[in-house]
This record gives structure tokens, sequence and C-alpha cells, in this order.
């Protein structure tokens, strides 16, 4: 793991800075615009939805008006935003140690996701070994990418005290060096690149519509770790350098306690353990300390919301039918949230008033398996026809 | 229906006046890239690959070197190319009729899928009341879909005679047009503007790399009734307006007969009877009597392939895993094609040697129900774990 200690500081600059650095290796993802999808945030919800929901009976809806930025890293390199940090960590390795001494040594994550695919990615094109330590549960599809990724896979058992026990023992065998999967202000940095592409791109965007007296008003991403939420928050924390303020936000599942982040923010303390089987997958870890740092402590991160497993596939429904884009569950979380959540949506009514909010959602990723993805729509076939 | 004798001429000039006519309704939809895909393509496949196909022990594997250009009308307006014929014909018959008389009369068509959804909107955003005609057995999305766009529905019997007796009864009582789904030239010259679109979109994009040297050499397009495959063809018919020949060829699933298009062009005869429940559900009605004379007669299209059941769901299934976007079966069957077919592939290897084609492949449709397609890939992780 570079030294944090020699690591630029948490900064829009840096992100900036992590930007140039990554730019010949990632995707500038798309930025998709959807009406009906605005059309649904902008309509109150009915009665009859909320029957069931904790906001049942509510005395007002909420009637925001939300005009979506969909930023598709569903399309970016190994189909997630992990592959932004992953280039990242391994540039700043390539700064401290040269190339010739990290291609000798390696690198190291324990990871059964997207991010083993990315670090193995990042390091096959430069010509570094890696290593990846995961579960020996872990779906054999996400094994044989990772495998076709050229990494070396080691596995181990699925605790976490396992897998850290074998990742040790593969950092003293081989000297390689630790990339963790989101603790981490390298990786940070390189998450928050794609809310910089985000900012301007809208901004592009609406100045070739003419559309000159609105910006990005705010930003949802999903958060697991907290990598790419703190990073975005980074990348939105300097209002001046962006024409004013974007607030950012972070979307959990709510299902058996995945919203330790929200629960965290609320309640002062970091949480640090998470047991959640939620569908939405990428997002069943406990956020970091570093993210925490960013997010809780300098209070850049203004609101998190959670939304229920129900909410979170019809979101899903709703962006494989009317985006025609592929997006695994965890992607849709934030889009969820300002679709369902009532707390969110009353409180985007009250900030943006008459002119609504332009609300960039990140769409994390786009890694899901078609058989999973069969058992979900499957499921629903089933339980509409019963 | 418009007087087909007042039409105009079936050339590609038609197709882009067929454009402007259109471009204020319809997107130009973005065109995609894969370099995995297209090394899939180039590389030759393995006789354990052919075999139980009907090139097992063939002599000699083909090599061709494909790069692929995807016309994206998966993110077409209701989700299919559909939106561009309809669109145009509804343009054509206000110029026939003045609008303010076919707001009194309407327009009306018999069709389940996507023509049916894309008239109801031509309809409605021009005020116009649409008839649509359903085999009273169509799946209860499709109706509702069809519904959402402001459609008047009534229901037939499912055979060809029933639908016809119920759409003339309609005419009788409403006096609206009729509008067919794919045997009328001004469906095909709408039809044809995606490919006018992707000429232009593919020069851009060589020319913004620097690439002079390539162009747009060949399209591959689904074929059902015809209106995309031979409106392509005269979008592709004038080489001295488009820098060179691109020629132009169709792609059908071949179980259970779907294959009529191919059976036709290479005997003589148009086949006017198709059964098959190929999972290319778009693709189940022959072609039609003017579709034909330009295919054939007219011998625009340089050739018709086919492939079977599992090489469409292998290709629907690399779309969805490394593209990301969401297709229906029936718009990856060109694709297939490209990487299935051994004797398409054998053509390209000859016609194009050493520098390989820049090939068009048109993703005609989007509108796949996610239960069906929970089925299709459901299905599949059974077979593989057996």
């Amino acid at each position: 793991m570079p030294d944090p200690s020699t690591t630029p500081p948490l900064t829009r600059a840096s992100v900036q800075a992590a930007h140039d650095l990554i730019k010949p290796y990632v995707h500038e993802t798309p930025v998709l615009t959807n009406s009906t999808l605005d059309q649904l945030a902008s309509t109150p919800r009915t009665v009859e939805e909320l029957k069931g929901t904790e906001w049942e009976g509510v005395e007002r809806v909420a009637n925001p008006r939300i005009r979506f930025w969909f930023k598709c890293e569903n399309f970016q390199r190994i189909g997630a935003f992990k592959a932004r940090g992953a280039f990242h960590a391994v540039e700043r390795l390539k700064k401290e140690e040269g190339l010739e001494g990290l291609r000798g040594t390696g690198v190291v994550t324990h990871s059964s996701g997207n991010h083993a695919q990315a670090l193995s990615l990042a390091a096959r094109e430069n010509g570094i070994p890696a290593y990846i330590v995961m579960p020996d549960i872990s779906p054999p599809p996400k094994i044989a990418a990772t495998k076709g990724y050229g990494a070396n896979i080691t596995f181990s058992g699925s605790t976490s005290t396992e897998r850290e026990a074998v990742t040790r023992e593969v950092i003293e065998k081989t000297g390689a060096r630790l990339v963790p999967p989101y603790d981490h202000p390298d990786i940070i940095l390189g998450q928050g690149t794609a809310a910089l592409e985000l900012q301007s791109q809208v901004s592009t965007a609406l100045s070739t519509s003419g559309t000159t007296t609105r910006r990005l008003n705010a930003v949802i991403t999903p958060c697991g770790g907290g990598g790419l939420l703190s990073g975005t928050a980074l990348a939105c924390s300097d209002p001046s350098a962006q024409g004013g303020p974007i607030l950012v936000f972070g979307a959990e599942p709510s299902f058996s306690g995945a919203d330790d982040g929200r629960r965290g923010y609320y309640s002062g303390t970091r949480i640090e353990s998470v047991k959640s089987l939620t569908i939405a997958d990428g997002l069943r870890t406990p956020l970091g300390a570093y993210p925490w740092s960013i997010i809780y402590e300098r209070k850049l991160v203004a609101g998190m919301y959670s939304v229920g497993e129900e909410e979170i596939k019809k979101a899903l429904r709703l962006v494989y039918e009317r985006m025609k884009v592929v997006v695994e569950p965890s992607a849709v979380v934030g889009l969820a949230v300002a679709l369902y959540n009532e707390e969110f949506r009353s409180m985007v009514e009250r900030e943006a008033g008459e002119e609504g909010w332009d609300l960039g959602v990140v769409f994390s990723g786009g890694n899901v398996e078609l058989a999973a993805l069969a058992r979900l729509f499957g499921e629903e076939r089933v339980v509409r026809r019963a």
C-alpha cells in the first residue's frame, strides 16, 4: 500500500491530478438523460404506492422536480468505476517505487468483485504481476473473469481474518504491494474522477443546448465502503471551481443493516461491521475510515439515505426497460432513493423549489451475472402471477 | 395507407428526404464499438466450437478481420427502429390528407409489437387517433405499453385472416388510414434513415481519429418483413454519394423456417408464409413484396445468412455482458451471423482480405420483457450446471 503520508491532500485539486494520471487508461464514460424517468421522479407518489412503506399515511406527499444526469460507469473498463481507483493506485505506486521495482514484486488485494478485476487489469497493462486473494466460495464466473485479466488467484476462507492472513502470506512470499478496495486516499482520489467528468459533461450539455440558467445542483452515489462517495464529495468540494455548490448524497440498501453508513452518519459513530445479504451485493461492506473522515468528519456529504430491496428491484427494472442499459443492482440505489425515498424527495422539494434540481446519479457498474438477473426478474414474474 | 403511386422513388435520395421529414421526431441513436467483440470476430473459431454445427469437420476455418460499428436502435424512441417508419408514414399522410383531415379519421394497423407502439407514438404526437388491432393472446405488457401511448386497442383472433377482417371493420367505422408494419414504400424509406446516420457517424468517427484509409464497407441487419433490410439497402445504394460501395446483408434465424428471406433469395421465389417460434420474435414474419423487389429483384442486398437459436442466445449474452446494453433477441441476429456463420465469415475473409472490414451492425431494438429474458438466461444456467 502506498504510504498514506506521501499521498496528496484530500482535495478537489488532487482529484484533478488523479484524473490527469489515469486519463490514458480509463474511459470518459457517457452521461445519459431520460425524460420518462425525469417525469416519474417529478410526479408525487400515490397514496396506494406508499402503502406498506414507512411513509404510509404521511400528511403530505413530496412533489420535487428532478432532472437526472446518469453517469454510466457500467460502461467503464471492467464494467465499473473501480477501474479508476485501481489505475490511480498503480500509477502512484509506480511513482513511489518505479515501474521496474513494481514489476519485480507485484500488487495484491483481497476481493471477489469489481476491485479484483480492476486491479488485475491495471497491473496487466503495466506488466506488473497481480495477486488476488478470493474467498473459496466465490462464484465461478467472477473467478474466471479475474483469471481472464491474467491475475494469480489464491483462495482463502471467507471471513475477513482468514482473507487477511492469506493476503499477509502472499505479501511475505512475493513482496507485493497491497492495494485495498476503498480505504485508501489514492483509491478515493481515483474514484472521485467520475464526478469531475460528470461536472464538465453536464456543463457542456447545458451550454450546447443554450440552457445557461441551470447547472448540476447535486450528485447521489451508492455507498458501500465509501470510496466512490467520498471521492465524489472531494470532486464537488470546491464551489468556486465549479460555478457554485454541488451537494453530495449517499445511497444505501436498508436491508438487514446494510445502511451502516447512514446509521453511523446520524449517530456520529462509524459502524465497523456489516452482515447483510442485500441484492446490492457491492454495498455489503462497512464504511472505511478514510471515507468516514471525508463523509462525516469533514461533512462533505450532505445526507445519507436508504431504500428497501423491492425499491432497488423496481429501479433496476426501470433502467433495463426504459434506458436499455445493463446495470448491477448496487448501481441503481441512488436512483431508487430519488424515486422512492420520501425523505429525500421532500428535501429536494424544499431545497430546490420551483426550479427543481439537475441531479447527477452515478451508475456505479454493470457486472451482473445473467443467471442472477434471471433469478431476480424470474422471481418477480412468479410473484406477479401468484 | 398512402397511395403507393404517390410515394417517392425508392432511392437513396428519397431516404434522405425521409430523414429530413422525421428528424424532429426521432433520435440520432449512438453508434458503439467494442474491442472485445472485434477481437472475437477476428479470431478463427476452434474445431471444438464447430462440433455439432453444419461446419463440423470443415477443411479450413474462416479467419476474417472485422471491426464492428453497432447502430443502437434499441435507444431509439419506443425502443426500436420502427419509430422511423411510423413517423415517416404519418408525415407523408399529413402531406396527402392534411393534418386536420387525419385528426378526424386517424391511423390504424394490426401489430402486437414494436410497430404498434411506434404508430401510437407518432399519432399521439400529432394529435391523431391511433387504432391498433392486436391478437387477443398478446402479452399483457405489450398491450399495456401500447395503451400507454394512448392508442385505441381492438382485439382480434390471431390468424392473419382474423386480424385483417377486424382491421377492415375499424377502417369502415372510422375512416382511419392503414399504416402497415413493413410492406409499404413510406415505411421502407423511414427505416432506411438509420443506415444514413450510421454512414455519417462512422465517417465522422474515423476522420476524428485521423483514420483516413478506412470506411464503412458493409452493413448487416436483421430481416423479418424486410422493411429495415430493404431501407438499409436503399440508403447504401448510391456508391458515388457515400465514397464507395457499401455491401448490405440480411440476417435471419434458421429455426423452423424463419429463414424465408434467405431461402427465397437463393431460390428466386418469395416465400409468403412463415410459421416459426424462433426466440427472435420480431423476425417471425415473411418478407413483404416491396422489400422483396429491393432485396432480390433489384439485387440491392448482396447476401442472406441465417443462424440457429443457440447462436442467437450466445450473441445476446455477449451484448449484455460485454457491451452492457439491453437488446431484444431479434436485434443480435446480424452479430450472431458475423460471429458464428462460417459461410459469412469466409466471404468476409475473401472479400476484405488483410485489411478487413468495417462492418455496420444494426441493433434493431431493445424491447424485451424481463421475465422472458429471465427464462432465456435462467434456462442456460440450468443447462450449464447439468
